[in-house]
């Protein structure tokens, strides 16, 4: 978010529903059914006031609740996490937000077959999002591809994983993923070599993202992109939050890629849920002899919507727009124009109609910081308006034509 | 063959009637539409009369009988062709013959969609096959599965060719390939030294299999197994043939595995053929950084109805009828003794109702060669009707309960 973007003071009633969303996030584990539907019909303040007085329809409901309470005051505990968020660095984002990202409003329609488990309730839209990093949440998903996989992936595996999510990134598409070992973290590496947008979607508190051994990848994804969690700050990394937190990145993208996926693996399951919510899922074959790929291919025995894809162009070909992957990801001026903020304008204007400019210098002409000019210039490549050199940025010949 | 199912003295018309399909696979090649219709229509004698007198419809046909001709009589070429078979150890078949495969005859379905090469149109079904090998043809290809894939087969390819090969064999399935290098190749090997039943289908005549370097596994084959092919002894492995050939394959079996292809590989058509007419086409996927999988996985791509299979038990799926390839593949009593020539029969009463006998016993005891008493034994052993032992065979239990 940008000085010229920053929200305005919130008033009393909306401060109410954000802090109501985090109780009620901290009460219940997020996407439960029948917590989102009171919300839907009541609201998030009259919801939680429902709750607390035991009024839960259901007796599994009721008893978290009441469980929860003894724990602590819900809106106190709420008060705290944004107080907690806001030392971190982080923000609280609802519905009621320019960046709240609509598409995570299909998972309403999410209903898996033969779901028995808990978790595979747990499957509604969030409430709330907990976000570090500069980007607008809505705009950094809304060309997004989700790359995800083995923790335990092979040689193959990585491979794979990197090399899609760089050209993906290269094409300006954000590569969504969940922060784990493995084909997570080579995607978002990937993501981040090719000086790209990546997001990692985390089943914790911003402030203790799992696993540990990722803590230097996860600075490194908040520098340039995002962090993104449902969870308050402090919550741990509970083994059915990963797949709660699964549907976000299948609802948030375009579509997902599964790259490498052991039997049963809980990265098929992130594929499942994009196909029941008809976004794109991808898989990329291995060898039958590895088994780390029995998942990948038991997926696309199993599902015939999912999609057998060998590369990047095949990725492009299923999440791209007709026209807009093959060609340079131009898009109509009036479009364009209103995507760019004051900064990226400026930034865009900054560029000379010919040659490459460095960084340094785009930064001076613009009286941006270097880091604020880096992002913007990524998001004006993201648009096809510059174009990425070794050595700075040049006007693409759409830019070009976009310059007053 | 054996010689209590030896045929008997053809008549004069029979023997008329197979010399005119030797001398028509001679004037024109297998598989033409045109000729294939006028012989279910006329006759192969009527129609060898009829293209002789220059009555072909279509021009190209016409113009090739006229050169052919130029070169010899088809009759005469046709007499030296059988009598060259003779000293080969080779036989003609026919679909006058017990052992003609009549699942062929599904080939007068075939439309390839987008078809325009020539090629394209030789799709229709053999008029006569060349034999090579002691199994009767039919019964070799009763329960068959073609295995096929690239030549370049990479270490993956041919391993995956092998085991899938060896478990159909060990199975009782026949293991049908084309005799190439690669994964053709490999597939055989399998099926030998699983001590199952193989058969090469060949692009070019019996006397000159190519490619000559697998000489000795032709050989091999010969000896347990068939060789087989449309074309007359002396015939050369032309390019164009190998796709003729393909149809045969996909036809003659149950089903085809593609085991690695590149792209547009001579063995994804083998695989469209069996799809065009309502065989399973099993693709195995492989790395998509490995050329020899591009292929493979174009066609899963492509063809819908293609499916993903990743080892021995998913093709077993695919081909096996309902229940029959879980359990033993035991048949109807009735059935099964239809199935046995008086040998087997021999052989199948020589075994004690317990334990394990060595081959060389039971060929002791049932007063055949132990070469037959192998052959036979593989036979029983395909109908469920004895079980392998390392150091002999057994009475399966649906053997003993067919026995007298």
């Amino acid at each position: 978010m940008t000085a010229h973007d920053a929200p305005r003071p919130p008033t009393a009633g909306a401060d109410a529903d954000r802090l109501a969303r985090v109780a009620l996030t901290w009460l219940t584990e997020p996407g439960t059914r029948s917590v989102f539907r009171l919300v839907q019909r009541h609201g998030a303040v009259d919801t939680l006031a429902l709750l607390r007085d035991g009024g839960a329809c259901d007796n599994a409901l009721r008893e978290t609740v009441a469980t929860r309470l003894t724990a602590g005051d819900p809106v106190a505990v709420a008060t705290e996490a944004l107080e907690r968020a806001d030392r971190l660095g982080a923000r609280l984002v609802t519905p009621a937000d320019d960046e709240w990202p609509a598409p995570v409003g299909d998972l309403r329609r999410l209903v898996l077959h033969g779901a028995t488990r808990k978790v595979d309730r747990e499957t509604d839209p969030p409430l709330c999002f907990w976000v570090r990093g500069a980007w607008p949440l809505a705009e950094a998903l809304d060309r997004s591809v989700a790359v995800v996989g083995a923790r335990a992936a092979s040689g193959y595996g990585l491979h794979v994983g990197t090399e899609l999510a760089y050209g993906l990134a290269e094409r300006g598409w954000t590569v969504v993923s969940g922060g784990a070992f493995g084909v997570d973290a080579a995607a978002h590496r990937g993501a981040l070599s090719a000086g790209g947008l990546t997001v990692a979607v985390l089943a914790c508190g911003l402030d203790r993202p799992y696993p540990i051994g990722n803590t230097a990848l996860f600075d490194r994804i908040a520098d340039t992109g995002l962090l993104v969690s449902e969870w308050l700050p402090g919550a741990e990394p509970l083994r059915p939050r990963f797949l709660i937190r699964n549907r976000v990145i299948a609802a948030a993208t375009r579509g997902s890629v599964l790259v490498e996926a052991s039997a049963r693996s809980g990265a098929t399951q992130t594929l499942r849920r994009a196909l029941a919510i008809a976004r794109r899922a991808m898989v990329v074959p291995g060898p039958v002899t590895s088994a780390m790929s029995v998942g990948a291919h038991e997926l696309l025995r199993e599902n015939p919507d999912a999609r057998l894809v060998t590369g990047l162009a095949q990725v492009l070909e299923e999440v791209g727009r007709i026209g807009s992957d093959l060609a340079p990801p131009v898009r109509g001026p009036e479009r364009t124009r209103d995507q760019l903020d004051d900064e990226a304008a400026t930034v865009l204007e900054s560029l000379p109609r010919r040659g490459v400019t460095a960084v340094d210098d785009i930064a001076a002409r613009s009286r941006v910081a270097v880091r604020t000019a880096l992002r913007k210039l990524a998001l004006l490549e993201a648009l096809g308006l510059v174009v990425r050199h070794a050595d700075g940025y040049a006007l693409a010949a759409a830019g070009a034509a976009r310059r007053p």
